[in-house]
């Protein structure tokens, strides 16, 4: 099937709250990380919970990223999808994993639209 | 840690094309969804692809559900990721496997937020 992508599916540990309960902060590193990785942005939505937390997506001609946020346990998640072969979706997370001042990120990556999703590949970064 | 989440990863086979590529549709169905799951939905954002393909994403006050289609191999990709007790992702896909009319579904769940994302459990639907 010719619909094949990369899931990568990363947890970011360490960052400090400040930048994770900062939905601007947050909307301009996930921006900033597609762009990295050469990714083509269509739409973007965020959302700001109370008291804390901020999740937001983009969607990108290659299929989106996500992020939450819990700024209580200096923890992010982030998914980033990517169909085709332009953009390598780790590139976005090492974007992150600096901007976001994390002290660790780690990862899988899932292969999708080609029977049951699984997994292909693990990275600490 | 507190941020424990449930996200499945799962593809859909055999919905009509026409389906796939009407993104009132898939916007009608992904909303429906989610609150089949017990979902709160917060924001929502779709895009139509020329030539064919939808995207879109949900916000949820329990993190995100996405979808992104594939009318020309009657096929779809979605994530629904929750955090909390009260609502079970694969509610939501059963919900899409009826109303996209599938002929199969299949996923994975994968544990979030506690070490480096891992696989729980799979199922065909």
């Amino acid at each position: 099937m010719e619909a094949t992508s990369r899931h990568v599916l990363a947890e970011f540990y360490g960052s400090p709250a400040e930048i994770l309960n900062n939905v601007k902060i947050i909307e301009k590193e996930i921006c900033r990380a597609a762009l990295a990785a050469g990714a083509e942005i269509r739409e973007v939505v965020f959302h700001k919970f109370a008291p804390q937390g901020v999740s937001g997506v983009l969607i990108i001609s290659e299929s989106h990223i996500s992020i939450h946020t819990w700024p209580e346990l200096n923890y992010a998640s982030v998914d980033v999808y990517t169909c085709g072969t332009t953009v390598d979706p780790w590139d976005a997370v090492r974007s992150l994993k600096e901007n976001l001042q994390a002290e660790k990120a780690e990862g899988i990556e899932v292969l999708r639209g080609d029977g049951i999703p699984h997994k292909t590949k693990e990275e600490i970064i």
